[in-house]
C-alpha cells in the first residue's frame, strides 16, 4: 500500500498548499502561519488559489484547456473545491452583569447548540449569492469533523470555487469585501480531492482554519492519500489474483479452525496462538468485505461526478474507510510477524527468555499499577500547573505523552521553567527522580531478579541430574 | 480550571503581541528580537500598538465605536495600557580614576538605592506631560517585579496610552523624539489586562524590556490567564453547587479527623496517610477562604474600573493570587491521586515493591548525599567556567538544571566546546563518566540488590513453612 | 586522507551551490528549497550559474582570462558542466476508463522501459540545438544513478553549458522558453568536477532534481571530494615511500602467514586472530592494486581532457572507486585497532570480561532473534501506518532506523501524533514499553547474570586453593 | 567572578556584532553567515562598523563628543580597532605538471613558511597607505592565534580604523576598491577591546574570518569578558579584605601542612586528603601571585593607552591570563567541594558505597581499556568514513566527542545516512549495539556485582557476631 511515490505525492501536495509564502515585501505568512482574519484572506487569495488554479507554464505560456484544472500540472482536481463556514450566534454566551454595559456582543465557543443558521445576505451580492445561506448537514451530506479546538457539525455556509483563477479570486475578494467571515465565525474549511492518474492515487485534502472564541486563528490540515481504484495496470491484476488466492486460503483456514474448535471446545481458546489465528481470520474477512464494498462505491461516486463536473465531489467518507482498511491490514501483518514466535519458541534460550517474561509478568503488572498512579498524578499536576501556557501540557492526554517522552530524554525544560520559575523545576526534578531513577530501576530489578531465578532453576535441574549420576557412579564402585 | 480554550487564549495573545514583525523591507525585528533602543521603539510603535488599537476590518472598513478597544476583535482592554519606566541616576557607580578623564558618566545596574527619581521634563511637551515625573510605588499602588536581570521597584515614570491608534502612536513618537528612554533607563514595562467575555477569562499582560548596564535590551513577557469572575453561566452555578458540597465534606472530615486525633493523640501523626488527610483538609480551607475573598475583591476592582474607564486597571495582585490558588488546587488533586496508594497497597506484589522502596530508602538517601556533593561541585565548576558565555550556565541554579538535563540526554555540547576548546570537553566527559556511568549505576545496584533481598526473604518465609510442614509430615509417618 | 582542508573544501562548495538564495524581494528559494519547475529555473539561472561563472571581483573589476573559469576564485572547473534530462513517454501508464474522457495524458513514474527517447526539437532553436535529441547511455558513457525516488539510466537529453556567464544564462533561458522540461521530465542532473590546485583535491559534483509523477520537484545533491593525483608535493613523496614500505611488509607477512597455514592447516583458521591477519593482508593487496590502477587511469583522463577542454569531463567512475578505496582503507585501520585486543587480553580483568562476553554470546544471540522479530514487526507496522505521511517512516528501512533511534531517545513524537491521533500514541507507547522497558532490560539481565557467574567461578577456584592450603596447615600442626 | 551582568555583557556584545543583518532587500548575511569575499565586505562596511561607530540617538539626534566612541552607548572602545590580514605567497604550492599549462597561480593553505611578507601597495593610495606593508609579529607585539583551520602568526598587514563612522567606512571602501583581500589572503582579524565603566568589565573582542585554500570564507569570533580592574567600588574593597584574609589563612595552612609533612614524611602523601590539601595551597599561591601581577600590569597598559589614545590597545595577553586565573580559581572551588567527602565518609552507608567504588575501580579500569579500544576504533572509522562531509566527524577529536554523545542519545543520524547510504547505518547500528548495549551493560554488571558482594560481606560480619552470640547463649544454658 505504502511506497515512496505515495509519500512524495502527499509531501508535494502539502508543500504546495501550506508552505508557500504570500508574495510581497518583508515577512509574509504561509498557510501554517495564519494567525488572524487578515492572514487568512491573504493566504487564501494568494498561495492557495495559485496552487489550485495555476494558469501558466514557467515560460509564461498559457495552459491549454486540457492542461487546466491540475495542481502542479499532474493532479486533477475532482469537481469543485468548496469553502465551508461554521458560525455561532451573537449572545450565545452570557456576559456578566458588570460588563453588560460595555460589552454588547458575545460569541461563545463553537457547539452545535450555539450554531448560527440564519442567512446574512449583503445587498446586491451577485458574485457569491449562495455563500450567505445556511445549508444543513443533510443538504450537504456532510459529517462532523474534529479540529484542534472543537468538533464541528457537517452543515454551514458554503461557497464552491469556480475552477478558474480569476473567477475564484473574484469570489474570494467578494467574500472578503462583504465580511463573510466575522466575529461569529468559528471554523472555515476548504475541501477538495485531487486524482493523480500517473500513479493512480487520490488525495483528499482538507484545510481547516479555526477561529477560537479568544480571537485569532488556528490553522490545521489533513492530506489523506489513498488508492481507491484498485485494478488498472497489469500489476494491479496480479495483485487481484493474489487477493483471490488469499480469500481462498482464508476460507480453507476457517474450515480447519472450525473443526479444531469443535474438537477441543473451550480448550481451544486457552492457547494464545489459536486466539491469534481466529483474530487473523476475522480481520481477513473484514478486509475482503470492505474491498468489495469499496469497489462498488467508488464506481458510483465517480459516475455521479462525471455526470456533473460542476459540483463538489465528496470523497471524505470513502477515504476515511479506506484508511481504516489500510490500518487493519497493517495490524494483520503485524500479527503475522508475531506468529513467527510460535515457530522459534522451541529453542532452549528462547524458553529461558520467555519463561522469564511470563514469570515476571505478574510483578511487572503490579509494578505498572504503582507506576501508573504516580505517573498519572504527575500528568494531572503538569496539566493543571502548565496547561494554560505550555503546548506540551495543553490537554491531559498530551500531558501524559509529554511525561512519557521525558523518560526517553525528549523534553523542553525551558518551556516549564518559563511557565513557572519555581514550580517548573521542582515538578521536573521530582518527577525525574521518582519515575526515572527509582521506578524504572525497580522495573529493571524485577526482570533481572526473575532472570537469575529462571536460569538457576534450569541449572539446578541439570545439576541434580549430575548429582544423581555421581551417586550412581559411586555406588557402582 | 485549565482547558483547551484557556491555552489558545494565552497563545493567541502571546502570538499577536510578540511574534509579529515590524513592517518594512529586509529582516525586521519582532518583540522577542528587541536588542537595542531602536528596536524597542520600532516594535512599540509598530506591532504592539497595532495589536492594541486595531482600527479596521480586514476589508478596510472602519470599526464602529462598539467594536473599538478590543484586541483581535474579541478581547476587551480593561482601562488604559500603561508604560512605566525605571531609571538609575548618573554617577550611580564609581569610575576608576584612570578613566575619570575620558568616561564622564556612569549608570550602574538597577538597584532601588540607585534609582533616579528626578523629573527631566523637556521644554514644551504637551502630548505626554506626565511621563517625565517620577511617581512612587505608593502613588501607583505598584509592587516589585522580578525580571531576568534584576528585581524592580513599583514606582517609576508612567505614561498611560490613549485608547486610539493615532493618539497612542503620537504619544510614543513624542516620547521617542524627546529621548524618554536613555542611558539611565533600566527597564520599561507595558502593562494591561484584557477580558474575553466569550469565554469569561482575563489575561493580565506584562511586556518587560530590560536595558542592562552593559547596553542593549533584553525583552521578556508574561501572560497570565485566569478566571476571575466565577459564576456566570449555568455550568458555573453547577460548579458552585459542587463547591458548596465540597465545603460540607471538608467540614465533615475535619470533625472526623479531629476526633481521631483526640483519640490517638500523637500516635495519629505516625501514619503517613493521616498526615496526608490533614494536609488535604488544610489546603481545602485555604481554597475556600481564597474563593470567597476573590469573589469580593474582583467585584470591587471592576466597580472602580467601570466608574473610571480612563485609567490603568491593576489586576496584577489578583491575578497573582488566583494563580497561586490554582497551583494549590493542583497540588491538592495531586495528593488525592497519591491517596490511591492507601487502597492498593494490600496487594502482595505491592507489598514486595513498597518494602523494597522503604528498605533501600536509607541507602538511596546516603547515596544521594554523595551524588549531590559531586553534582553540586560540577554545577559550580560549570557555572564558573562557562557562565560568562553559555546561556545554560549563566546562573548557578540554571547550571544545576543543565547538568541534570545532561543525565537525561538533553544538552548542547557545542556550546561548551565553543566556550572553551579544552576545558569544555574535559568537563563534559568527566562529568558524564562519574555521574552518568558510575553513580547512576550505583543507584541501580542499590535498588536491584534490595529487591533481590526482599524477594528472597519472602520466599524464605514460605520455605520455612514448607520445611516445617515437611518435618511434621515426616514425624507423623 | 581526511583532514580539515578536505572538510572545508566540501563544505564551501556545498554552501555556494545549494545555500544561496535567488536574489529578489520576499522569500526566495535556495537550491535546497526547489519545489516546482519555476523554482528550478530560478535557481539554475540564478545562484547556480553565478557560482559557476562568476565574472567579477568584489570591487566590480572584471576577471582576467586567467582568473576565469574558477568557482570561488580557487576551484578550476574541469571541462564543461553538463545538464542532462531523463523523460518518460506520454501514455506510459494506464488511465482508468472512467477518467479516459477527462484525463488525456499520463506520464508514469520513471523506469527504463517507460523512458522517452524521441527528439522534440522546437522550430529554429539555434542556441541549444543538441538539447532536444536523445543520446544513449553508451554515447554518453554514462552509468545509472540512484536518486531519492528511483534509479535513473545513463542516457538522456544533454546540454553542455558554455563556460561564460552570459552564454550559459542565454542557454538556460532558451531551454526555459522552449519548455525543455515538461510533464514528461523525471530527473535533471547538473554534473561537473572542480579541481583545487592549492590543496590538490578534486570534487565531483552532482546536483540532481527529480520531478516525481506526483508533480513538484525533489532536489538532492552529492559532493564527492577525492585526492586523485597522489604524488605532487614532497610530503606526497614521503607518503609514497611509506606505501612502498607498506607493500614490502605486506609481502613479508603474506609469506609468514602462508607458512603458518601450511603448518597448522585448517587449525589455523580456528583462531580469530589469524582470520583477522589474513583479512588485513587481502585488503592490503586490494589497496595496492587499486592505487596503481588509479595512477594510470587518472593520467589518461586528464590527458584526454587537456586535449579537448570544450567537452564534459567525466570523473564519476574514478571518484566512485576512489571513495570505495578510502572506505576499504578505513576498514583496514579499524581492523588494526581491533588487533590490539590480541595483546591486552592476557590481563586477568580482561579475561573475566571477555569470558563474560563470550559466555553470554549465545543467550544474547537467542535474545536478539526474539528482539528482532518484535522490532521488525513494529517497523513494518510503523511503515504501513505512517509511511504516507511521516518522513521517518517513508520506507521500510528508514522505519527500522527510526525505531532504533527511538531506543536512543531521538524521535519526533508530534509527527506520528499528527499522522494519526489515536494509533500514533498507541504505536509509540506499546513499542517503548515492550522494546525499551522489557526487552532492553532483559538484555541487561543476561549480561549481569553471566558476569556474576563468571566472577564467582573464578573466586571459587581461588577459594578451593585457599581451602586446600588451610587443610594443609591444619594438618601440619 | 561570574554573574548575570557578565553574561549579559558578553551576550549583548556578541549579538550586536555578529547577529545583525546587512541592510537591504531579500536575504542579507550577518557576520555568522559570511561565506565569501563579497559577504565579508558587506558585513564589515555594514553592521560591524555601524555597531562600532554609531553616530545618532534613536530619534536621529547626533551624539555629542562625549557620547561618541561607545558601543551601544555604554561600552567605551579602548584605542583604535585594528584589522589585520595574513597572506600566503603565490606559488606556495606545487601544481601538478598536467595542470601547469592551465593553472598559473597556486596559493597553499596557511603556514608560517608560506607567509607572504612583501608589500603590494597600489598606486596613489592616500587613505590607507600603511595597510599594504607587512609588519612582523615583533613590530606588532602580536602572538599566534588558533583559528578553525590553522594556527596563525602574529604579524601581518595592518590597518587601524579611524574612530568615526564616515572615516572608517571610507577606509574600508578604499581597501575594498584596491583589492586588499585577494586569493593570497588566508585570514583577517578585527581586534578591539571595550570597557564598560557601569559594571567595570572589559571585553576583548576578536572577529576572525579565515579564507581557506579551498575558496570561500569561514567566520569565527571570540568575546572574552574579564574584570581587570579589581578594586573600584566599596564592595570591591570588601573583597580585597577577604583576599587578604584568604592569603593569611593560606600561609597558616602552609605552616601546618609543612609541619605535618616533616612529621609523617612520605607517609603523609599516602592520604588522598593530604594531597588535596597541598594542591589547594599551591593553587592559592598561584592565584595570589597572579593577582598582584595583574594589578601592576593593568595599570601600566592603561597608562600607556591614555597617553596615546590613537593606537591599538592590546589586551589580549592580559585577558588570556585573567581567564586562566579564573579557571584555576574555579578548579580550586571544585576541589573544596570534593573535600566535603572527607567529613561525610564516616557514615556507614557511605562506607558501603565508597568501598564498592574503590573495590570495583580495578575492574572498571580494565573494562575502560577494553571500552576505549573499541571506542577509538569506531572514532577513527567514523572520521575516515564521514570526515569529508559531516561536521560531527571533521576531525578525530570531534569524532570522539560525537561518538560519546551518541551514547547519551544526542546525534544526527540523517547526516551520516546522507553521507553514505549503506555504510552510515551499518556504522551506527553496530556501534550502538556493541558500545551502548553490550559494553555499557557490562559496566553496570561490574558495579552491580561488586555492590552485592560488599553488602553481603558487611552482613556476614554482622551475622558472624550474631552466630557467636548464639553459641555463647547456647553454652550458658
Ligand atoms: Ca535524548
Amino acid at each position: 500500500m505504502t511506497s515512496t511515490k505515495t509519500y512524495y505525492f502527499t509531501t508535494v501536495l502539502r508543500s504546495v498548499f501550506t508552505e508557500r509564502n504570500v508574495e510581497g515585501l518583508g515577512a509574509q505568512p504561509t498557510y501554517d502561519d495564519i494567525g488572524n482574519f487578515d492572514d487568512f484572506w491573504k493566504v487564501m487569495d494568494g498561495p492557495v488559489i495559485s496552487a489550485l488554479f495555476d494558469q501558466k507554464w514557467y515560460n509564461g505560456e498559457n495552459l491549454t484547456n486540457d492542461q487546466y484544472g491540475y495542481v502542479l500540472f499532474e493532479n486533477k482536481i475532482l469537481g469543485l473545491p468548496r469553502i465551508r463556514q461554521l458560525r455561532v450566534t451573537n449572545h450565545s454566551c452570557t456576559v456578566h452583569e458588570i460588563f453588560q454595559q460595555s460589552i454588547r456582543e458575545c460569541y461563545g465557543p463553537y457547539s452545535s447548540s450555539r450554531e448560527n443558521r440564519s442567512s446574512y445576505l449583503p445587498e446586491n451580492d451577485t458574485i457569491t449569492p449562495n455563500a450567505w445561506h445556511y445549508q444543513t448537514s443533510k443538504q450537504l451530506s456532510g459529517r462532523s469533523t474534529s479540529g484542534l479546538i472543537s468538533v464541528y457539525g457537517g452543515g454551514g455556509f458554503v461557497q464552491e470555487l469556480t475552477p478558474n483563477y480569476n473567477d475564484a479570486s473574484a469570489q474570494l475578494k467578494d467574500l472578503n469585501a462583504n465580511l463573510w467571515i466575522d466575529r461569529g465565525t468559528r471554523a472555515v474549511f476548504l475541501d477538495f480531492t485531487v486524482y493523480n492518474a500517473n500513479i493512480n492515487l487520490f488525495c483528499q485534502i482538507k484545510l481547516m482554519v479555526e477561529f477560537p472564541a479568544s480571537g485569532g486563528a488556528v490553522p490545521s490540515k489533513s492530506f489523506s492519500t489513498v488508492k481507491l481504484i484498485r485494478y488498472v495496470s497489469s500489476m494491479d491484476y496480479f495483485v487481484l489474483a493474489c487477493e483471490v488466492l488469499f480469500t481462498a486460503f482464508t476460507v480453507y483456514y476457517t474450515v480447519e479452525e472450525t473443526l479444531e474448535i469443535r474438537h477441543f471446545k473451550l480448550q481451544y481458546f486457552k492457547s494464545i496462538w489459536n486466539v491469534l489465528d481466529v483474530l487473523i481470520i476475522v480481520i481477513s474477512y473484514i478486509c475482503v468485505a470492505f474491498n468489495i464494498y469499496r469497489q462498488i462505491k467508488v464506481g458510483q461516486i465517480l459516475d455521479e461526478l462525471l455526470k456533473n463536473q460542476n459540483s463538489f465531489a465528496d470523497f471524505e467518507f470513502l477515504t476515511y474507510w479506506q484508511i481504516q482498511f489500510n490500518n487493519i491490514v497493517a495490524f494483520a501483518v503485524f500479527l503475522a510477524w508475531i506468529k513467527i514466535f510460535k515457530y522459534v519458541s522451541f529453542n532452549k534460550t528462547m524458553t529461558q527468555l520467555s519463561t522469564t517474561l511470563s514469570r515476571c509478568a505478574k510483578d511487572v503488572m503490579g509494578f505498572s499499577v504503582m507506576f501508573m498512579i504516580v505517573f498519572l498524578a504527575y500528568a494531572q499536576l503538569g496539566y493543571l500547573l502548565f496547561g494554560t501556557m505550555v503546548d506540551d501540557y495543553k490537554t491531559f492526554s498530551i500531558s501524559i505523552f509529554t511525561l512519557f517522552r521525558i523518560i526517553l530524554g525528549d523534553f523542553d525544560f525551558n518551556a516549564i521553567l518559563t511557565a513557572h520559575r519555581v514550580l517548573g523545576p521542582i515538578f521536573f526534578l521530582t518527577y525525574v527522580f521518582f519515575v526515572f531513577f527509582v521506578l524504572l530501576n525497580m522495573f529493571l530489578a524485577i526482570i533481572n531478579d526473575t532472570y537469575s531465578e529462571v536460569k538457576s532453576d534450569i541449572t539446578t535441574q541439570k545439576s541434580e541430574f549430575e548429582l544423581g549420576d555421581y551417586f550412581q557412579k559411586s555406588y557402582e564402585k
